[in-house]
């Protein structure tokens, strides 16, 4: 099943855009899983059990699992063995290298680690994204226009007359011959996604921001979507995984992602009928 | 020691310009290590113990040791354990994240595996790089124009009549108030390595794409170093570590090391006297 399939069934399914980050920080893990083997797994397995029916998506934040040492690298073939096969899988590093390179970190995380898509940073060009889109069945989310503040460093530079990300949209939307490229555009920035939104009307948008980052909902789901209501996947991830401090850190993530995914679900119903 | 005094150390003691780039690909190792228990680890153990007089950086792409899996994460300690504490020790990343994530990076390279410094890439602002550049014993080497292909996609583009790559060096100089941010910059594009070192005279610039990349090494040594003939890291990767495919990789790899250091010290003497 291409990329493209799979989401629309994953969309369709859990009647969902939210996409949960799993950036799991060990320092924020509840005391009463540290005598745990491997806290980290068992925290994203309670998690996952909690949320999965309410999720399009899973993001694993690939840096809190790098800072988890040796045992990170088990961590993420375990929690990608607890997500239910019709889910996505996004590996979130923002690679980006020489060819010779990012074919490594292609490889790793598609064929060792089996996720479905990875988030690249395009500054280093095609061959640094070309081995993250040999396969329509893999998607490579290529930052466009990020959520954080260091966004307006470079990616609004003026050039003919459109900012950079705008340049980025139109490559990354002349690469995507087999239909498996994504833009990540920040929820921060609405009426950006608007414009970027209306460049790649068929174009899968990873859209993080909302939460802690204080990103606009309505018009990030308004914005996002294509024309039918699906391809934004909105990602939320310590507004949920970190909604409670305590033991019922899954209840209290259910809450949440329930909370989420019916605000996104109004809101879509508001603009796509 | 902050990162500028032990990088001029380095350079001087071992009279070298020279970064020995550790990507260990695990497919290229000699046979005859197979058998070890770490047959990566033990790669790099050999080359280093053969080069370690000749060069003043070991850059490790981490790509290849991620690669590796769960051993991975080990091999970096050992390998970092291998080389002489005198000598600048590179995490080649190109990491480039949101303030909480890089920070998540930084931990890991700085204070887990104790590197020097570490690549980034420029994309997402200065709130991905700070973390990067909390101590002025840690050097953070910002991508400004890379060695590849893909070069020609965004970093060329032009911001106010001059390329973007431009606008990342002049950033980097704002940024650099602790005088520990360096700057990549290919050999590929020796006229642009040449306005790069006129803007930032005195910066360490990390130059890669000498040898299998074909880069002039000619132009590389006199535009790249500072007016004194220092301050370049010349990054030599595969034409040095797999001179050899055969059990004499440590003693080729060593003759490979002498010949480059030799070729850019005449050329340092018929620049910089």
């Amino acid at each position: 099943m291409t990329f493209k399939e799979k989401l629309g069934h994953a969309q369709k399914r859990n009647n969902s855009l939210l996409c949960i980050g799993l950036d799991t920080d060990i320092s924020k893990i509840p005391r009463s899983l540290k005598g745990h083997k491997n806290p980290q797994q068992e925290f994203n397995r309670q998690i996952i059990e909690a949320t999965k029916d309410l999720a399009c998506a899973y993001k694993l934040n690939l840096a809190f699992y790098e800072s988890a040492g040796e045992q990170g690298y088990e961590t993420i073939h375990e929690t990608l063995g607890c997500i239910p096969a019709e889910i996505i899988t996004i590996a979130d590093g923002k690679r980006g290298d020489i060819g010779n390179t990012a074919e490594q970190y292609a490889k790793i995380i598609f064929d060792d680690w089996k996720f479905d898509a990875a988030t690249v940073s395009p500054y280093m060009g095609k061959d640094s994204i070309d081995p993250f889109i040999k396969s329509e069945d893999h998607c490579a989310f290529i930052l466009a226009l990020t959520s954080n503040p260091g966004s307006r460093d470079f990616q609004y530079l003026e050039v003919n007359g459109r900012p950079l990300y705008e340049h980025v949209t139109a490559k990354a939307a002349g690469w995507n011959l087999q239909n498996n490229i994504g833009l990540v555009v920040g929820a921060t920035h609405p009426e950006e996604l608007k414009r970027v939104r209306a460049m790649v009307p068929g174009m899968p948008l990873l859209i993080p921001g909302i939460g802690t980052q204080k990103g606009d909902l309505d018009a990030t789901v308004q914005y996002g979507c294509d024309k039918t209501g699906y391809l934004a996947l909105i990602n939320v991830s310590r507004g949920i995984i970190f909604a409670s401090a305590g033991d019922d850190f899954g209840a209290k993530a259910r809450e949440s992602a329930v909370k989420i995914q019916n605000e996104i679900n109004t809101i879509r119903g508001k603009y796509f009928g």
